[in-house]
């Protein structure tokens, strides 16, 4: 196989058969397929895009180039979520301990902050102590020990995936939907799920802001999902805003652990709600939206929620202090409240210049290896659509030092817009499941 | 300036600056910009395009990462051709000695053999001692001196497109049209020429088959040409069946040798003749058509291109007995004839098999740096539209030994087709000139 004729064939428009990825795939691996010549196939594929057979057959390749998950005698189903990232989204600390509660298996594997967004494993890192580089071993022995374990991205599991996504970064090849699509699975699949939940952000804050990409993405997922034997369901969700009012690692973590005990921002409780449901329904531990939405209030009420989040975070090594005192976490030594410039009402909280000063304030990653400042941050209580007067107070900046602060500052100016606007986005766009695809 | 950025930008359909192609490329040459991340914004340029000024901006990059020839002094214009190759093509044996006859200088820089077709250095390589890796230096002072040279490409001139064209060969990133038009305006330009025509094949036998892609690859060349001050003409010329008889390296030499006496197959003479005429015109040597056919047909006439031809040889350590005796080019060891397999008329002669086989019967290379046997090849007279009789030779095979016979044969069996099929070409399928372009 020649894998010039196979990037000529995709530059044509043609499809590449299920031997052919399996080959290139582990021919790369093997550093008998150079970088240049993938990257050529990548800018090849976003062009030409993969029909259903390639796609299914990619991620399968970048699957089966690692180890996955296995639950041999584990009755219990495994569900995991996973989103495609936004500003302030620190949903998955609340729903892994919220649905492992309800006696589902949730092993969720994570992502590190990337661009402008957070990853959950840095803000798990927040937790003095709190390991998030498990073994694959380990994670197997702690869900069925205690039925969740949420772990940062191991080099064992699709490392096919990896190396491209290290490529993709570099050569403009990362805005393609099936390329997306086969990364997410690819990870997801190997953690041996029986159901999967995917969010999908739409709106200026999202990696892919338009609503046609995020449709068609997560068409693409959920067929791919169910293509491999994995119920998938999709929720397409509001990232033209902040989620919730927290944005950085210690001061996200607070607002989880909030919503844990059902209090925190509207908004954090009703995706987590929705997502939760979602996924009691695909492990089958609920028949009804009903009955899922009350176990799921009956595990916020009765504590369940936060005790499994504490069990969490005691067998991954971190302090479960936190939970009952949450001025335990990496404080930031300097504050600064922000008011609104004008009288009048706020048109807009765009997410993007929040997410970035994160970074620039010490609290993400400019390359890997950085180490990070989880103090740092922004509490943004402006809302859109919120009416304000001049010198009210409408957002906190949490820095390490005076040119932290003023970049935050300088950030909020760039985000909070006013005047009149189009309406914010609904917090749940829309809904893909197995069902839609059949009927379109 | 991050790669990254100029990739998505192509990517999405937008233009790069003049500087950020310079940059681009002298950090290309440095090393500071990887094969992968160029790789992938050469599949873009090949699903985008460039529009006039990116092409004319990388084109100036491409030649300014290398010397030039300049001519301080020297009175005598000078032209060139190119051709973008094809099966039979040995035109600029018998045009450089003939133009230069004529009063104009031709300094020639030629390609080995690419793919199935060959290439003029080579087939000058079969005359024992000729030399043609020439440096600017000998190239200068020979054309001052006899007002020829015909030498091989040098690492001195457009380093940055002889880098690009190795990576494009290996990312299926040859054939898009702006890219091909670089390469070859990019080292024509670095002669220093005041003219330069252009011989785009069309048809099976070409690298860009259809005739659409042959007429916008003319047209952009010669905008590109103009517009870098050097007078451009094109010619897009038939490439379904090969020009003249003779196919290999020694078996073209000795037809061009008679093609330089005035004798030989009729289209070669035709169309060496058609390019002579438009670079006398280009040169200014001659004002009128007719004045420089007159002038093309006294120089064969006279033997005045010939014995150019013996001082060019001369010139460049070669053995100018071959003129006069071409039995002393090498010869292969075996040949057979081919006969027709059945009554009836030709209906094509696919040059394809034909050039593809010469390499295979080691005539040309598979890989860099291979020798080559000048001696094998082909001698077809089967032309589209001959009225055959089964057992009439149509073709002669010219071997090392009797497998190449054997891949010979079975060429000739692919390549000959009977009955009826589409009229040829004819030779001279279009013209384009710079006033064509300015009437569009």
């Amino acid at each position: 196989m020649l894998v010039q004729t196979l990037i000529e064939r995709k530059r044509d428009g043609g499809a590449l058969e299920a031997g052919e990825w399996q080959s290139l795939l582990s021919r790369y691996l093997r550093g008998e397929v150079p970088d240049y010549q993938m990257s050529a196939l990548l800018m090849a594929i976003l062009w030409r895009g993969l029909d259903d057979g390639e796609l299914t057959a990619l991620t399968e390749a970048m699957l089966e180039s690692g180890s996955r998950l296995d639950w041999p005698g584990f009755g219990v189903p495994r569900v995991d979520k996973h989103s495609t990232g936004g500003v302030g989204d620190k949903v998955s600390l609340v729903l892994a301990p919220l649905v492992a509660s309800c006696g589902v298996a949730v092993p969720m594997m994570s992502g590190r902050g990337l661009g402008h967004t957070g990853g959950t494993t840095d803000k798990l890192e927040s937790i003095a102590g709190f390991r998030t580089d498990l073994t694959l071993d380990e994670v197997r022995a702690q869900v069925r020990e205690i039925g969740v374990a949420m772990f940062g991205q191991s080099d064992a599991i699709a490392p096919a995936d990896a190396r491209l996504y290290a490529l993709r970064d570099v050569t403009g090849t990362v805005p393609s939907v099936p390329l997306i699509a086969a990364s997410i699975l690819s990870k997801k699949r190997a953690e041996g799920l029986d159901g999967l939940v995917l969010d999908v952000k739409t709106g200026s804050g999202a990696f892919m802001p338009d609503l046609d990409s995020a449709q068609t993405l997560a068409r693409t997922m959920v067929r791919l999902g169910e293509a491999g034997g994995c119920r998938t369901t999709a929720l397409i969700t509001a990232m033209d805003r902040p989620l919730g009012r927290a944005i950085g690692n210690s001061l996200e973590l607070e607002e989880a652990l909030q919503a844990l005990t059902g209090e925190g921002p509207t908004d954090l409780r009703e995706l987590t709600g929705r997502l939760a449901v979602e996924m009691l329904l695909l492990a089958k531990v609920a028949d009804t939206e009903q009955e899922a939405q009350l176990e799921v209030a009956r595990a916020l009420a009765s504590g369940r929620a936060l005790d499994k989040f504490r069990q969490l975070i005691e067998a991954q090594g971190g302090n479960p202090g936190v939970v009952d005192d949450p001025g335990s976490l990496p404080q930031a030594t300097e504050v600064e409240l922000f008011e609104a410039s004008e009288d009048g009402v706020i048109g807009a909280v765009d997410p993007r210049p929040l997410g970035r000063a994160v970074v620039e304030m010490g609290g993400g990653r400019r390359q890997l290896g950085d180490a990070i400042d989880h103090s740092v941050g922004f509490v943004v209580t402006a809302r859109p659509g919120m009416e304000v007067s001049a010198g009210q107070p409408v957002a906190s900046v949490f820095a390490r030092d005076p040119a932290g602060i003023e970049a935050g500052m300088q950030a909020l100016r760039a985000s909070i817009r006013y005047g009149p606007a189009d309406p914010p986005l609904p917090l749940i766009v829309g809904r893909v499941t197995s069902a839609d695809l059949r009927h379109r």
